[in-house]
């Protein structure tokens, strides 16, 4: 039976993308008991950082997670910050409307971009609990506003309801929300261990968590020192495309083409865009809203013939060698441990981003039992751990299709020595950007960029060949031993002997047999 | 320094969707050069099929890559359909819009759901090569339109350029996308491979291919038979979420809860619903609009404690076993095969799926090592073969995350007598839903939804268990084979000695030596 288009095309509707995420939650992370609780604290902690970072204050974060009347799967989540808090305004679309926030179009680093995070968790429990989410917030003006949220999913819009004006003075933002069929598990996918990883990468903050069972966890802060601020950057010419230039061009202050690139662009002076110009044989006074694509093309080809600075990097803040070893050190109390943060790199679009990795060796590194949480059993995984970071946010999920995985599966890793089914290996990488590649909206993989990938390839490599020397030096001061052992057995016996034949005062020997095994004292202080 | 509210609320925006999305390209499956180009012809070979099947005619899809301009990453893809066209004044929608469709508020059983796919082919190309997308079609009314079409990203509108009518008696639609910064492969993950998967899970389907080689390849049907159009499926109580039953209530035409439950829910009769409305003590004259949370609570309790009948399925089509096996045997040519396509099952929303699959032993089953593509090498791996699709569209990208995957992996194959690391195994898995739950609208991974992985393992423990019984036949047979040898070499001596010894005439051994090894003949044939 065939049917006609007009009859098929009745059907054709519009949609929110409030509605499309309601159907399609498990893109946003809320798939499964454990990890849809656990999307919840990654979503508000991630929110709540960003917030105290962006305001200027050291982020001290307080989670709760309570049971609600017993029901088992029943929870409330608490989060609060101690950030610059939320004008009362601006309420309805921060909570309840998809794809608003202050990040999206700003080119900087941050740990959440798409202002989807913080409405997607009000819609998850307003879905499977059907209550709205509380929030209670100040800007510290002696005036604290407490709300109900929900959204109205067919307009993507917020509604407030409720609303109620308390005095007090205090600064910062708590958000309440109820969900159901969710798990509370203290497992390496659970909020605990989410939270643990937060704090390793993030030695600035303070996290105060109290578990549904009323266990009190203080993760404290190690340094006092106030993060700076995070700052927009301008996009690089370096791998610029077509059209993020177009994009750019339509939207400039600039009258002509040569203050168009000088402004918009990082690294572009008005001599380096009218030699740009000049090269791509593009009129330099044109109006930038009138450039074609075909001069778009020419402009980002003759960029790739000039010198230009390296991106600034001013706004990009990796956590540091030094506070990746501390961090490491700290929680898993290695024989051995490196960390290096490297220059940084650009990928399309002109980005820049820096890949930094450690490595820890014995001790408590590598995949150990993980704990039981509430009757569930989780069964160990053998072999190295690795601990994936994107801007200090920790990623627990989706790990398959992640750059970090595949390049981290990519080393030849006997060459350094190492059998990553036995070994206990501790990998961390972080990858440090305003804006990073993820696979999908629930932020927890990152996709395979051609220079993404082989920057954290390079990376780890690097932490493996510091590796590799430490586990060679084991390997000879371990044969010293051994050969040191055979020597000062038989030297003496020999010695003597020889003595005797000769019949000579029997020599010192010290002196020989250090030289001979090497002095294994000097060399393991 | 502090910064307050007022002042970091200044940046705070609203996006669109496509603004959204072309940002975040990787999440639709725009990432690397060979994923690409794959995820272009997923699109619209996806839609393609779905959309002959809905104008009820056997689908005929006309696939082309050509190189543009001899410049090596610049492609121009076309994609042809047989289907029933589209109307005018749909075309910008259809192709420049997000989140605009037929088919993602009915629930029902198509390849597309979301309303994004072409949209976000139109849009790579666009912010690739800059050039619109051509658009040729015709509803069979001796009118043809051809149009160039391009996104309007910050209003996520289509534009139409370009447009002019031709005359000309043909129904169906063809577009054609260039694009650049994509590579086109011979390989596991290219589009040749893409459409060979196709061809297995849909024998109805009539593809023609041609490489950008100018190599033609035809995979013809192997089934002359329409399938029958796919129809929209009422929710089943079992499962739905009380947010669900709420978002009926708000659109039903139903006048009272009564009447409510009764249309707009399946297998449940009027009676059905008076029934379960007494048991939730809710008002059965009620108007639906106004049921409370609390309500919507009760009565999806109360479903779960009446009798029902189980969830319709005239809406779902498995490929059936049958045409599994045969799609098995013509591509791999095995030593054994067998598929399973088990009865629906529901999972969260009351939304029924089924779970279909087959294996395949022996023969060209396993991983082979994959061809090179232009230059570039591609390393086989090791182990079993697995072949993932959601309501017969292949799964290629993400396996990592996919609930198929994790719930092969979650098999104790050596219980099977298997090897997955050695054995020349092929296991193939179609999920088949009006609703299937991906982890991101790249739609190349489903969500372990608790249901669907637990039915996914049964599924494949019973062609496991098949696979079993085959080997252990296998191992019997060759045992018999072993032992039919020592018999039939000392058998003979012993009986000459024996009957020598006591001075008789040699028996006949024949029967004897049947008895013993039993008929390996017999079995073998």
């Amino acid at each position: 039976m065939k049917t006609n288009a007009e009859e098929l095309f009745k059907e054709f509707r519009e949609h929110s993308v409030s509605e499309f995420f309601r159907k399609n939650a498990a893109m946003l992370g809320y798939t499964g008991k454990i990890r849809s609780l656990t999307t919840i604290i990654h979503e508000g902690v991630t929110n709540a950082i960003d917030a105290a970072e962006e305001a200027g204050v050291l982020p001290k974060i307080f989670v709760a997670i309570k049971r609600v009347k017993e029901e088992s799967e029943h929870f409330k989540v608490v989060i609060e910050d101690n950030a610059s808090g939320i004008p009362e305004e601006y309420i309805p679309n921060v909570f309840g409307k998809m794809l608003a926030g202050t990040k999206l179009h700003r080119h900087m680093q941050s740990r959440g971009q798409q202002g989807i995070g913080v409405s997607g968790s009000v819609m998850f429990g307003q879905i499977t609990s059907g209550r709205p989410a509380t929030v209670i917030t100040s800007t510290g003006n002696g005036e604290i506003i407490r709300a109900d949220v929900m959204i109205d999913v067919d307009r993507n819009e917020g509604k407030v309801m409720n609303a109620e004006k308390l005095e007090g003075k205090w600064r910062g933002t708590r958000v309440e929300v109820e969900v159901k069929d969710v798990t509370y598990m203290r497992s390496r996918y659970g909020p605990f261990n989410y939270l643990r990883m937060t704090a390793i990468a993030n030695p600035h903050v303070h996290i105060t968590f109290v578990e549904p069972d009323g266990t009190l966890t203080i993760l404290e802060h190690a340094t006092d020192e106030v993060p700076e601020r995070p700052k927009p950057m301008p996009l690089h010419p370096w791998g610029i495309m077509s059209d993020d230039l177009l994009v750019l061009a339509k939207h400039t202050k600039g009258r002509t083409v040569t203050s168009f690139l000088s402004t918009e662009l990082s690294r572009v002076s008005k001599r380096k865009a009218e030699e740009v110009l000049k090269l791509s044989e593009v009129n330099a006074n044109k109006k930038p809203a009138k450039l074609t694509w075909e001069e778009a093309e020419h402009i980002v080809s003759a960029f790739k013939q000039v010198k230009l600075m390296a991106p600034p990097t001013a706004g990009l803040r990796p956590i540091g060698a030094a506070d990746i070893e501390n961090g490491l050190r700290q929680i898993l109390r290695p024989e051995f441990t490196y960390a290096v943060t490297r220059p940084p790199k650009v990928y399309r679009g002109g980005l820049p981003f820096i890949v930094e990795a450690g490595i820890a060796y014995g001790g408590g590194a590598g995949k150990t039992v993980e704990g039981k949480g509430e009757g569930e059993e989780i069964e160990a995984e053998a072999g190295m751990e690795l601990l994936r970071f994107a801007n200090r946010a920790p990623l627990i999920f989706d790990q398959g299709g992640c750059a970090i995985t595949s390049a981290a599966r990519n080393i030849e890793w006997r060459r350094y020595g190492v059998d990553v089914s036995t070994a206990p290996l501790t990998l961390f990488v972080n990858v440090v950007s305003a804006y990073v590649p993820y696979t999908s909206a629930g932020k927890q993989s990152i996709a395979e960029e051609p220079e993404i990938f082989d920057e954290i390839r390079s990376t780890i490599m690097d932490v493996a060949r510091e590796l590799k020397r430490f586990l060679n030096q084991k390997i000879r001061i371990k044969e010293r031993h051994e050969r040191a052992g055979v020597f000062e057995q038989y030297l003496p016996v020999i010695a003597r002997k020889a003595a005797s034949l000769a019949g000579t005062k029997q020599p010192d020997i010290k002196p020989l047999l250090k030289k001979v095994t090497g002095d294994k004292h000097d060399e393991e202080s």
